[in-house]
């Protein structure tokens, strides 16, 4: 099954301990679809200014991402500049140029409405909203979301929780959020405003899926080298719904199986810089990812004496 | 089989978010025992003052920790003050009185020397490296340590490594060792300084085992309510190296199992103020954690298609 994604497609420069690379493919969309096309078909929706390398896209629509949805706007693209410290854990950003994206108005070309998965990347909520208007029914309905548009649009953003199935953001949002530091609570919070299921990310700790009466968590894969942070959380999204639309299996066991599909793509995409890894990446090389979180925490029980 | 510890036993002052106690059981012999001792005999090696509350270690004499070795010195007993705030993360010490701490010298009576297994607890590397003078080639041999030790011990600290089999201690502490950012990297070098297994303990994130070829992990168990954080560390410790006792088996497969009870052990811990929520477990709600932090990882791999 088709996953919609709608989002942002940038040009990021990043510099790391490691290197540095200068207006390399980047933004929710782009990670998203990059991990999601692994597993399943993909139709994204997002805009880029009359600047944009588009021939940077190509290799994504070899893989069968649907580029019809991506509009081309007189301007510049959005392009963001940070930096990450020894540390990695957080991003520095040193330029934000939104661009043609500061008037994004996401139009759904018709062959997409009817998308089974619909996964609404991290944008102005009253967008994300205007995207459900446009679409049918989906079978699934998942948002991101971030600090700046919890702050300043928290009216809108809580309207759009109770028209979403799932919801994907990290620690600090989900705290931030439903002003609770246990992340246990954060996550009722959020369930009681409408999704069904809460991913919380939270990058080298793991993830938490929360279900109305279950908690799943996935292992970050312990990685020695860690070259690049940037889209992390929305290469996450793209393994976890890629694989739910793939299988179209809502069951509690098969979202299980598609969290640590996020969690592998999550730790594939800080490999290397911008999307380069998961443009490299075999589906065996998936596989024996599993495979090593699942010896990560794998413990038989003891014998009944 | 009999496990050794060698340790602070202390009274703490504790303030949360949720109330106070005031000259609580403290110290990380007490911590490891009140563990320890739900699964298998433990004999305690520290020193208290002569204003300790000894009636408060009834209890845990009554539950199989051998007291022999703990003496009573003239002088003040070792008081912690701490404070910890809404995010429960770290605590803010406010008040350090060592008291007759300060002059411990451990003597290990001669009924404990031969004890399989060993726990030297957080003290000055030189008094844990001569407590392994006084004992007789255990069977396995933990220690711990802090960031105090790590900054004016280095030196005697890197001998003992030499010397143990294992050590226990938590991601701040193996990055200031190692200096080394990555936890695995960390791992690897503290594993060539000699112990065969590290674990590192992330407190709410989980713990990681090291071992030479191979990594496992466990989660926190998700509580919605932390208590009182202190003495999850040790806690830990007592379940780990208390089930490993237990069983004398040190297979991957059940050091894994004994991980597990560590992070269960800590999970019960900060459920209440000091050793209380411990003092009061049952094996049927030790097993029952152990389930559900199976059940907090467990997914099924697709079939083959």
């Amino acid at each position: 099954m088709t996953v919609l994604v709608v989002g942002s497609v940038a040009l990021d420069s990043v510099e790391t301990p490691f290197g540095k690379a200068d207006d390399v493919l980047g933004g929710s969309a782009t990670f998203f679809s990059s991990a999601a096309s692994l597993l399943t078909p993909v139709q994204l929706v997002g805009v880029v200014g009359s600047d944009f390398p588009v021939e940077k896209l190509e290799p994504l629509a070899a893989r069968g991402v649907d580029l019809a949805g991506l509009e081309r706007a007189d301007g510049q693209s959005f392009r963001w500049r940070g930096r990450y410290r020894h540390d990695l854990n957080s991003a520095e950003t040193l330029e934000t140029h939104l661009g043609v994206f500061s008037r994004f108005s996401p139009k759904i070309p018709s062959q997409f409405r009817n998308a089974p998965f619909v996964f609404l990347g991290n944008i102005d909520p009253r967008l994300q909203l205007d995207v459900l208007q446009q679409v049918d029914r989906p079978k699934l309905v998942a948002c991101d979301t971030m600090n700046f548009w919890i702050q300043s649009r928290r009216p809108d953003l809580l309207e759009l929780l109770k028209h979403v199935d799932m919801v994907t953001l990290n620690d600090g949002e989900a705290r931030q959020l439903s002003e609770k530091v246990n992340l246990v609570q954060a996550a009722k919070w959020i369930m009681d405003c409408g999704p069904r299921h809460v991913i919380i990310k939270k990058g080298e700790h793991g993830a938490f899926m929360f279900n109305r009466d279950s908690i799943f968590f996935a292992p970050a894969f312990p990685l020695e080298e860690v070259f690049d942070p940037t889209g992390a959380g929305d290469s996450f999204a793209g393994g976890f719904i890629g694989y739910l639309a793939r299988t179209g299996d809502l069951s509690e066991s098969n979202m299980r199986r598609a969290v640590m599909y996020g969690s592998a793509m999550g730790s594939f995409a800080v490999e290397k810089f911008s999307t380069e890894r998961l443009m490299s990446l075999t589906r065996a090389e998936i596989d024996a990812r599993i495979r090593e979180l699942r010896q990560l925490v794998t413990f038989e029980e003891e014998l009944p004496a």
